[in-house]
Parts: C-alpha cells; sequence; structure tokens
C-alpha cells in the first residue's frame, strides 16, 4: 500500500525559497497527502528559519490545512522516518557566495556560483555536508527520496550518488523551466503543444524542441532570440542583453543553449559586465543577499499569508514548485516529463555511463527515466565533455581534499585561467572559505605559513 | 498548419487483420480527421481485397462516417500523398509461410516464422519488396510516416531505415501489448497503475514492471507465471503450456522474457511439440491457413458490419489497433507510451548504436522517443547480441543476393543447427521460394542443375 | 636491480607436458637466470610428479646447468618469494575430462573440453582452486606472474583478474601458434615475413595475416586452407579431416577462424564424429589418457634426458615453449609479439571493456600491451559477444555455486541445446563431479534425493 | 614482389628542413632502394627550391649514391608512380605564420601556431591543398603512402583520411621523439631499456614510461622534470623555463605532458611570455624565419656537402628523421615502435573511433597499428575531447569555408578567449589571409565591405 500520510522534510528550511516551496505543496494538496513539514537549520540560520517558518505556518493554516509544520535544528529528528527530502542549504550562507563571486573577480577572473571558481568552490563545501546528510537518511530513512536543489545541483547529485551511494536522489534545476516557458512565448504556442528535449550538465545544457506536427522549430527560436536583426522581444528575461551570444556560433550549433553557455560561448563579454558589477558592489550575490533581507522583511509582516510577488525576482523562480512536482510525480506516478539530474545509463552517448547529467525524463514511482538523447554533433559534445571532466575532477577535490586535484579541476575550467595565476586564486580562496574545508585544513595551514 | 483530412494507405490491405484495423480507426473516429482509407493488394490477393475491403466499407457505413474506402491494386495512386502507409502483406501468401515452417521441420529444425530459419526467409522475400515500396514513397508521398507490421517486423523496419533510408519508419508488435496484460492480470493491477520497461529486438526481448510505489514487481511476475508450484492461471494465452520455462534459469534471468525466447530457451522442448504439429500437419501456418480460410468465409456475409469475434484466435490481436494507436499518437502528438521498433541511438548500450531495437518509446508528433534501457546483465547481453548479428547478417543477405552471407546467417542463428545440415536447408529452402527471390536468381539456377 | 636469480614455479608440475617446459627453459638458459625451478602437485598426482620430476633432473644435469629443481606437494613451500608461477593442473585429472567430455555425448551432445558442457565444468572446478592459489601468491610472492595454461585457459585467465584480483596474470594457449604455422606453411613464407593480428578469446578467436609489402593474405589462405578444390595438403593438422568448414560460409567470413570453431560453425557435423568416437571409446579425453600412460612409461626411463618425441603427439605442442617464451619476454622486456589472454582495455572494441580476451599483444617487462583490433564485422561479433557472455556467466556460476546461474550459462552457450535437456545434463554431470564442486555441494544434496 | 626501385616525393622540398632529411635516407640507404627522390615547390619557393636542392644532390653525390635528385614545380609529373610522399609544405610561407602568431597577440591572445588561433588558421589554409593533393595521388600513385608533417599534423592527417579518403596517410611530429630523449636523460637510461606509450592528438599528447624491469617510472620523470625543488637540469631543451607547469597538478594528473601543454595547463604565464616576445618582433615565426634565412645562406655554399649544424636550432629536429625512419619502417615492415597520427579505432576510448590519434604504433609493411592505451583519467579525458571537438570543428571549417563553424571553432578552443574578442580576431585574420582562403571567399568580401 502507497503512504497515505506523508512526512517531507527541507534541510536548508530557512531559505528566502520556502515560501514558493509551501506554495507548490498547497497547490498539490489535493495530489499529497502531507502529514509534516519540517523544515529544518542550523543555528547560524535560526532566525531566518523562525520567520519563514511562521510565514509557512500562517500559509498553511490560510488553506485550513492540518498540514504540521515543524521547524528544528535537529536534523536527525527530522529525518526519521522522512519520506522525501529536500535540500536547499547554502554552506557559509550569501557571504560565501559573495566571496566565491568577487575573489575571483578581483583578479579579472569569473566567479560564477555554479560551475566557474565560485561554484567548484562551492561544491568543495558542499560535498562534505551533502554526504554527511546521506550518511543520516541511511540510518534514519533508507527509503527516502533525495531532492537536491542545492548548487551547483549537478555536482552535488553526482556525489550524492556515486560517493554517498544514495541512489534515490534526483537533481533539479528552474533553468529548463524558463527556456520551457522562453520557447512558449517566442513560437507563440501553449507548452503542451511543444515537444521538448534537454541533455548536458546542469547550468550545461542545450535543448531542442518540436511542435505538435512533429516539425522541430529549434531553428526558429535560434533567430528569434538571438539574430541580431530578427530578435523579438521577450518579457521573462530581466533583458534582452541576458541573451545576446554571437548569433553566428550558435546557428552553427543549431541548438539551444542556456544562460549560463554565455560564460563559456561568450567568456570576454561576460567578463567586462561582472567587473563592473564587481566595481559597483552589484555583483549576483550581493544583489540577492540585498533581496533577501528586504523579503525577509516582508517575511516578517504577521499579516502575510501568502508567498509576496516579489520572490519573483530573487532568481530562483520556478525552482521550489519543480521541487514539489517532482516530489508528486513520484508519488503519483504521474509520469510528467521534466527535466532533472539523474544517471546517465547511456542516454547522452558522449558522457561516462555511470555520471549524472541533467536530461528530459519521465519521472514515475521508480524515480527518473531519461528519454535517449544519443550523440551531440563535436562541438558540443567537446564542450560537455570537458565540463563533465571539470566536475569529476572537482567533487573528487572536494572528497579527497586533494590539493593537486582541486588545482586540476581549475586548470581544465575553460573559464578559469590556467597558470600562476590560477594557484594564486585557489589559495586565496581556500584561505577565505577554511571554516567551511576541513578536508583541506593542512593544505590552508601550510599556506597560510 | 496540421493537416486536418487524412489519406492512409494499407498495403497488404486484403489481410483478414484489416477489420481490426478498420475498427481500430472506428475508435478513434475523435482523434483522426479520416479521409479517405487505401486498402492496396496485389493480383493474387485481389478475391481476399474485394471481401475484407467490402466489410471495412459496411463497417465504416455502420458508423455513419463519411471516410472513403478506396480498394486498390495500384499501389503508386495509393501512396500519392499518403500520411500513413501501414504494411501488413505476406510475400507469397501463407503457402510461403507453411514452407518456411514445415521445410526445416522435415530435417529436425525449427522454422519459426521470424528469427528462425523461417523468418530468415521472409526476410529474404520481404526486404526487396519493402525497399520498392519506399522508393515509391519517397516519390509520392516523402513525408509520410510508414508503419511496418509486416513480419520479421524488427528486420523489415531495420531494412527500411539503414538500406532504404527512410527515417520515418516504424515497427510494431503485438507481443509486448500481450504480456503488459499478463502483468496485469497475474499481479491483479490495472494498467495504469504499472510501468513497464522492454528492451531488445523484435520478439526477442525482455522486460520489467514496477508498481505504483515505485516498487519493482517483476520478480513477483516471474514467480507467478514460471514457478513450478507456485504459478497461477492465466486467461490470454491458449494454455498454461505456452508459458513453460526452465525457473531457475529464469530466476537468474531477473528480467521478464517473451514467448519467443521459448525457442532460444528451451530449444529442445519446442521442437519436439513442432515436430509433433509437423506429423498431424498442424504446424502454426497450417492453423493459421484453416483460420483465415473460415474468417473470409464470415467476411463474405453482407450483413456483417463489425469485426467478428473469431479473429481473436488469429494470432495476432492487438497488433493492428497497435498500428492505431501509434497512428493517432503520431498525429496527435499523444505522448503515449508505446513499445516499437525504432533507432537505438545509445537506449541500449549493449547494440549498435545505429540498430533497430524494440524498446518502450513515448510517441511524440516527431515519432518514437526511447526510454533509455541501459545495460543488459551479461547472459541476456549476449543473446541480444547474436540475435542482432544475425538480424544484420540476414538482412544483408536479403538485399545483396550473397549466398555466402545468407549461409553465415544461418551458422551463427542459435536455434538453426550448422554444418552441412545448414547447407541442406538453405539449399532446398532457395528452391521452394525461388519464385520469390530474384537477388538469389544465379545460385538458385546452380543448385537446381 | 632486475633479479638476477630467478625461482620458477609449475603448480600441477607432474603433468606430461613438463618435458617440454624443462626443454624450454633449457632453450632459453642464456636468457633467463633460473635458480630454482619448482614443480608442485598435489598427493593424487604424487607418482606422476616424481617420474617426470626425475626426468627434468635428468634434463637439467644433462645441460651441465645449477638448476635447483624441485618436487613438492607443498605448495606454500613453493610460492614463496617465486618470480614466475606457471600454472597446468587439471583439478579431476583426466577422468574428470573423459567424464566432460562423455556424459554430453550419452546425451547426444558435444562436451567439448574447454568451451562446450564439458569446458563449463572443468571451469566449475578449477575457478575456485584458482582462487585459491591467488590467496596464497597475494601473500607469499604478490609480485610474481602468474602464466595460465590451465584451461579454460581464458576463463581461469578472467576469474584470477577479475574475482582474484591478481592483475599480473596472463592466459596463454598453443591454438594461435599453430596456426601461424600453418599460414606460412600454405603461403610458403618465413614467419618473420609475415604478420598476424589474432582476437577474440581463448579457443575462439579469428586472425589476419599479412606479407611483407603490407599486402593482405587472408583471403588467399582462407581459400588455400578451405575451398572444397583449391585446397592444398597441409602438415602439421593430424588430417584434412580437420580443416574442413562451409568453404562459402568462411569467404563471407573473411576472416580466419580457428580449429574449435567447427563445434560453432558446423556444430552437427562435429557432433556425429564425436558420437562415433564415444561408441569406440576414443573421445580425445580416452585418447589422451592413453597417450598419456604411454608418455610417462617413457619418462620413467633412466636413462631418457631429453623431450622425448612422442609428445608431440599429445595435442599440446608449443603450450609449454609459449609459456617459457612469454617469460623470458616479461623477464627481459624482449617486446615480442604473441597471443595471449589478458584484459581488453577497449582493444575490442565489441566486447567489454574489463573482459578477458585473447589477443595479438607486444610483450614487455610491464607485461602484455595489446595491438589495437578494432570492430568485427556483424555475424563473428555476435558470436564472440555470445562466447563471452557465456563465458562471464559461467565464471560466476563457478563463483557463485549458484544453480540458476550455471543453467543459464548452459542455456545460452551455442553447443548446448536448452531445454529439459540442459537440465537434466547439468544434474547429471554435478552429480559425477560432486568432489570436485563444494561450491555447489548443497544443490547437488538435493539432486541426489 | 616488392618493389626495389623506389621513387620518393617531397612537397614543400623547398623546406630549410629537406637537409636533414637527405640525410635520413642516406643514414638508410642500405634500408632503401632508392631510384628518384623529388623535391617538388610551388613558383614562389623556386629559389629555395633551388638552394637547397643543389645541397641535396651534393650530399647524395659526397656518399657516392646513384640516386636522381629531381626538382621540379610539377606536382603531378613528380607524383607519377610515386612510392612514398611526404609533404611539409607551407602555404602562405613563414609570412603567414608570422600574422598567425602576431595578430592574436596584437589582441592579447595567444596565436600558437599548430592548435591555437594560428594553427587553426594554417589548417583553413592548408586543407584545400592537401584534399588537391589527394586528387592528384589517386590518380597517378593510389598505392603510395602519404607521410604528412606538414602542421598541424594531426588535422591534416584526418582531413587527409576522412575527408580525402586517402587510408595510406601517416602523421608525424617530432615532439615525442624529443620526450623519449628527454625521459632517457632524466632517468640515465638507454632508449631500448626503456618502454614508452604516448596517446592523445598531435601537439597534445601524454605518455607513460616503464624500465626493464617493468616497473612505472612515470612519477619519478615528473618529479625530476617539474618539482620545484627536485627538479634536475637538462639538456636538449633550449632552457629550463621551458619545463615549468605548475607541480601538483602535474603530479595530479599522473602521466607525462608535452611541452605544447603549457599553452593549456599554464595559459596566462605562456601568454606573458608571448607577449614579450610580440613587443620584441621575437614570437617564434619571426625568429623561425631569421634562423631559415641564415640556413639559406649557409646552404648556398657551393662546399656544403652534409647537413648543417644550425639546422638543429630550427626546432623541428628529429621530424625529418622520424619520417625516414616511418618509411624505412613501412617498406622493410620493421614492426618498430613509432609515435605517430592515425585512426583511432577504438585505441583510446575517450576519442571517436574514426578519428586521428597520436598514439605509440608498431609500424609494420601495412601501416601503424596502435598499441591500445584505454581510458584517461577524468581531468586529461576532458582535455583531449575537447580538443578533438576542436580539430573536427575546424576542419570541417576548413573544408566548408563555413564562417559559423569557424567562429565556433574558435569558441570552443580553450586558449581562445570567446565572445566578441573571437570574432574581432576571426575577422581580422580572414582578411589578412584572403589570398590562400578560397573557401571563406563570400564571407571575406563581406568583412572588407
Amino acid at each position: 500500500m502507497r503512504k497515505d500520510k506523508l512526512k517531507i522534510v527541507t534541510i536548508g528550511g530557512g531559505s528566502s525559497y520556502t515560501p514558493e516551496l509551501i506554495e507548490g505543496y498547497i497547490k498539490r494538496k489535493n495530489e499529497l497527502p502531507i502529514k509534516e513539514i519540517w523544515l529544518v537549520d542550523i543555528e547560524e540560520g535560526r532566525e531566518k528559519l523562525n520567520i519563514v517558518g511562521e510565514l509557512a505556518k500562517r500559509m498553511v493554516a490560510k488553506e485550513g490545512l492540518d498540514w504540521e509544520v515543524h521547524l528544528t535544528l535537529d536534523r536527525r529528528e527530522a529525518l526519521k522516518d522522512a519520506d522525501f527530502v529536500s535540500t536547499q542549504f547554502r554552506v557559509g550562507l550569501l557571504d560565501a557566495r559573495i566571496k566565491d563571486e568577487r575573489i575571483p573577480l578581483s583578479h579579472g577572473i569569473i566567479g560564477q556560483e555554479t560551475n566557474g571558481a565560485g561554484g567548484m568552490f562551492k561544491a568543495f563545501r558542499t560535498v562534505p555536508v551533502i554526504l554527511d546528510i546521506i550518511k543520516d537518511m541511511k540510518e534514519l530513512c533508507p527509503n527516502a527520496w533525495l531532492v537536491n536543489f542545492t548548487n551547483p545541483s549537478g555536482m552535488i547529485t553526482e556525489a550524492a550518488i556515486k560517493y554517498g551511494g544514495f541512489k534515490k536522489t534526483v537533481g533539479l534545476c528552474n533553468v529548463p523551466i524558463r527556456y520551457i516557458k522562453l520557447c512558449c512565448e517566442v513560437l507563440n504556442e501553449k507548452e503542451e503543444n511543444l515537444f521538448f528535449k534537454f541533455a548536458g550538465l546542469n547550468h550545461f545544457h542545450w535543448h531542442r524542441v518540436w511542435d505538435k506536427e512533429g516539425k522541430e522549430r529549434t531553428k526558429e527560436v535560434i533567430e528569434k532570440l538571438y539574430h541580431p536583426e530578427k530578435a523579438v522581444e521577450v518579457t521573462g528575461m530581466a533583458n534582452i542583453k541576458d541573451l545576446k551570444f554571437n548569433y553566428e556560433q550558435i546557428e552553427d550549433l543549431g541548438i539551444l543553449p542556456c544562460s549560463y553557455h554565455r560564460y563559456y560561448y561568450i567568456t570576454n563579454d561576460m567578463l567586462e559586465e561582472e567587473i563592473k558589477s564587481f566595481h559597483k558592489n552589484e555583483t549576483r550575490a550581493e544583489v540577492v543577499k540585498r533581496t533577501e533581507a528586504e523579503l525577509f522583511e516582508l517575511y516578517k509582516d504577521p499579516n502575510l499569508n501568502y508567498k509576496p510577488e516579489q520572490l519573483t525576482k530573487r532568481g530562483g523562480t520556478y525552482y521550489s514548485d519543480a521541487a514539489c512536482e517532482l516530489i508528486s510525480s513520484i508519488y503519483n506516478d504521474k509520469r510528467t516529463s521534466m527535466v532533472v539530474s539523474t544517471k546517465n545509463n547511456g542516454a547522452i552517448k558522449d558522457l561516462p555511463y555511470d555520471s549524472i547529467v541533467e536530461i528530459s525524463s519521465i519521472i514515475t514511482s521508480n524515480g527518473p527515466q531519461p528519454i535517449n538523447w544519443g550523440k551531440f554533433d563535436p562541438a558540443p559534445r567537446g564542450m560537455v565533455q570537458i565540463m563533465k571532466a571539470m566536475e569529476e575532477t572537482t567533487i573528487k577535490a572536494a572528497v579527497t581534499g586533494n590539493y593537486g586535484t582541486a588545482l586540476h579541476a581549475f586548470t581544465i575550467n575553460p573559464i578559469v585561467p590556467s597558470g600562476n595565476i590560477a594557484k594564486t586564486l585557489l589559495d586565496e580562496m581556500l584561505v577565505a572559505h577554511k571554516d567551511y574545508l576541513p578536508q583541506f585544513k593542512e593544505k590552508i595551514e601550510k599556506i597560510e605559513k
């Protein structure tokens, strides 16, 4: 018999995203027989947990639901007999992300919080924690599903499955959803009338789109988004500037890139912009920190009992909703098509069989079933292969604490310049994040001498 | 704009299956805006075409539909501007199938009409014809979909795509559907509550099944179907005898075989039974021929305006309905999950990337999208690999007319004994089928000398 | 520094092959600084060990060499600090092989001592022993090379490397050498003027040959060996009958098969011959047993101090010499080209990366370096794949003692008929060999009830 | 019968390398029955051809050899019935190389003449010419071997085999030879006492080394070459500076990089140095141009009848000797181990089966037989995969003249910054090289407007 009383746990429950998550559960109240929602955080997050947790309680109460909302710093109590565990924590909080972005930029290098130098450091900080959570889960809720949307989502999912051995882990991201909506807009089609295939890695995937007549519309979307003259206005992106690419290159590519490809396809242009933001103290991390502060001010309002509109600006829109949809799809065996991070198993021929990839999948009660993608053309193939190599090397460094491995990961990442500068940057970041990098302790002490 | 007036062509329209096909269209009258149905046959099939064609017209009329039903011997007229073309023809009619089964049995060898010596000869006869049809289609309806359920369905589909270059070809078979229904029965579950994954080749696939809770139920089905003591009674199979396997071997296999695996997993036992049928003139081909004769007697009744119940016994149940469902799924972009023969593209890692495989797929307006299967365990891996090699070699022999290649295909087929006996059998069958084997003409003349 | 005093151990030292081995060492006395030769056997082999061991001592003495020849039943004493260990033992002696061949034939099935039902049972008996030897080697001589020529050589090597984890294992066979000599004969070329590439599995490999001008001569050899009219007389094979194949099939194959392919390519013809031998008590095992008895009579002669000519008839000619050459090539980093069983590593694309394959390799001090083969054509590809699957399944059954796995291995082996007959045969052989099959003990007791 | 009178053709015969080539032939006068040597050049190279050609004649005469040395501008006359054709031409002469290096540097980008922006332009200029040569060879000497050492050697070889369809093409480079000599030096071992395995791409390969005892010495060489404190002095490199890497990264790599890896592993450091050279007009191209001018002054001396010592400084040392050795190995079926660019065929699992790779191979009369390498670790795997993708995309652009493809190749090359700067650079280089880029004519005209 399927369980009819669900216990759902969110680690990093004090996150500003939580209202969207609660809203997502409420939208699916008829699909998910929720009994308990546990929001877990750590001591440093206690205040935020309380603020957002009370808002969550008000949202649930407003709907007249009998769900229990627990706020706790005791992760093990929360995990006991959980059915679904979602993770959205940030080791070192936003201050760590600010370092991830600003330190590289101070050397004239893109930081990039998910697959640049910054994201690699986020992986170094996060991997030990996710492996620790998994140790608890194996003991306390071995049959639960782990829904990860902690960034770098792909690497964390790969660490959880490969090194943690927790097969029932699925990684999530909101970028594919945004591109689905974007395609619908430029093609002026409803979502159900288009068929999408995404493949690649987290924040490094491409997609193709077909219409109801079976006609591939990918090239048309490329033109409407990126052609210097024929591009159309789109909403849903902060501004058109976000979309610029070298059109001829994208035309040759023939499939649709995601926004993060700009860091690789137009590195220099991105760097110039980021350096401007750096000088204005307006790196993404800093902006997000301010937005978050404002959000928590709003959340404190005891009369607020719904997700405020302002959350949408935060950047992670659709993320939490996607998590709810994934949970419901697994629970209800809905066979929805979603883009998730899951084991490759040969679905993308160009990547290792055991790798975690981000790919369009049918979500069943047994987890994601990737839709076969096959081969990439040489140029995207090479790119996705070097990024996977970078991910594997980064995860290995995060697990072993080996300095040479970390430097090697920096060296092969196409947006981190190699040479002495890479070493200088690595050393500076290791020291800056030392409180969250126990595995590198010995090396950091040497550097500091 | 999607076409709103469909022209659907069936080559081999005089087949006894046609009433199921028409019934299938009628069931989907609200999904498919059919304007014309063309039933095509050849001179030898004129009488059957008229009988079954008139029944088709009565069935359509009964429903008050304005569909035009055309009966013709002019294939090119039929193909002109077609939207969907289904193929269900039999080169040499049932008499050829009788030879396919009886000649091998006269040497103490299983004939087997799809992947034994008989099926290989069916491929030799059919491949040149399908390539000829494709030549017409490329000229007359290059954008149509070709839905093949002419056996050996997998090999014909591979020939159509690899040698004919007609990408929009999909192969179909009813065996997976029967196993889906069987699993539902023994698990006492509704079809929508189970999730199936099939993979392998036509008439040589395996499957796994999960329930709504995400639990794999495959081993339970194995036990309920095949355990010497714990097996349960099932309907839907002529008799329990059909199901026998060596239980321990299937238990070790750990995934569900299909009925055709009996020819490989319990070859000797099957051979003994077939030899009994041979001596009683009750080979499957002979039984089918008699059933067909009875069916056509029924079809002649001018008052009959529905598919008679007796057709169900014919063996091909669900076949035509599957074809209609496939057509509707493509036309309507339904994203149904169906088991079809389509290009591997890496979905089954153990088989060549360009091979045609039979696999659970999501049917979109752009054709089947295989759900990734990954790797087989060594034992089924080896089996499916030798069968694919046999298929490739058979198709090559069918295309080139090379005698050594044909003998090589016989030699590696696990159910055809190798040595002088293989050569003797091959020679005898070549001569027996010479009217339909123009590509082997020269060699046959030498043999006859 | 390279060791300058070698200790070489032969397990199964009482074998009739030992004189060739000693002769091989003597031939290479200037290449190998042998200090000790240890011939190890078990209690049942004591007498043979003494006979052949004394002959070995006489052979060494005749050459005036100061090598110590030790005869012992204490395997651990022998292994201590060994540099090279060769294995040529036969669990259950020749009587077990007689059962391996006669029991299947009594059911009308080919026994075949290496990759038929008989060879599979040889694997069942041998795998536990090789794993036990490896346990000792890891403790007593972890840096030694293990040179295996115990049959089934490929499976034993795979078990040693995959399950035993002893990477420095190399498998050997004399069949490739015989084919090299045969090619030289029919092409009338010296061995050094031809270039050979072999690939496949032990007793299941194919080869190609080129001459000094870079011209491939493979098809010419096929014709000269197998063409019904154009074939030439060859020495070196007991008789021409050994060579028969269906010529058209081999012509289509386009590469040269080995003698064991006759069991798969002309199964029925081989079976007929074997059944004749069975009735005359002249199965290969029985003939070998008689030959061996005669050999040991000769060996007893205290005046005999060289390898007697009669050993050549035994069948294993070149085997021991190949072992000596392999040892010398490793010790001296000779970079000779030899055909050995070693890890695939992608050299044959169609087989698993971690599989043991038999392949032309350059022998270095770091072991064999396979020369890349690439892909097979479909027909041999399918054959080699099913055989590898059979090997893997057989080894797994040998390690686990799982009855279903053993039955599955029988089922997929193309020369073992499947069905009830396979189970009957398996049961009878399990009981017959029960003294050497501790892993199947429980099942055997059930069968015997 | 093997030919006993060889006709050897060198396209680009006016190169300053030619004396080494002639010296190489002379060294092998007893191995190669040379009858005719044809040095071919184009009108612009007439003077150099005459100078170096006369020197070649003097060198041959000095040895008292009866070889005919022909100097010609008529390529077709030279190719007629040739046995070996070597290519060492430079489209656009050294002035083009100066542009290849200086234009990128003027934008703060490494030019790099083989796999940077410069090398890609060299491919754009050279691919059409090599395909033209092959067209002639197919007609005039279809059985000849094409020995390419025109850079970028790997890409030119891939174009020749994949697009030209000329299978008997082998690519050569002198870098591996230099590393072999370097390893011998730091290990203080003779070359014949070490075993090397190289794998990767031209100017992008790694290697491992074992000694006569079978011990891998790779890590020791890494330490002796690159450890900040433990590194030893080496000759054979212009200066120690050439060798610098980030030691910890190379230690993690665990295999030996080649000198060109510095452009990828320490990009920034290399860039800084190159910019210094740029400002001093001492880019490699400019230095080489001056060296060449000096060389030709020397070559003019009518008394010079041997290869002058100064040629060694030119940088391409061993290149021509390697070509002679390759020719002799093929002609004599020597089975030497050489590192060449040849078809992968699965020898490196991480690269496409049909790719050209640079790999240790046994050279037979049938061409190179790669020694199997297997898999790389993730970090070098990703690097070699992106470089292969860059090569494939570059070759495609060179063949098609598609601007988007060229830009895409620039975009994915890790040492070419992406974004507007890539487009600016591409455009400027297209215009600068327009005389040699007929395939991009239309686009160049647009840019120039």
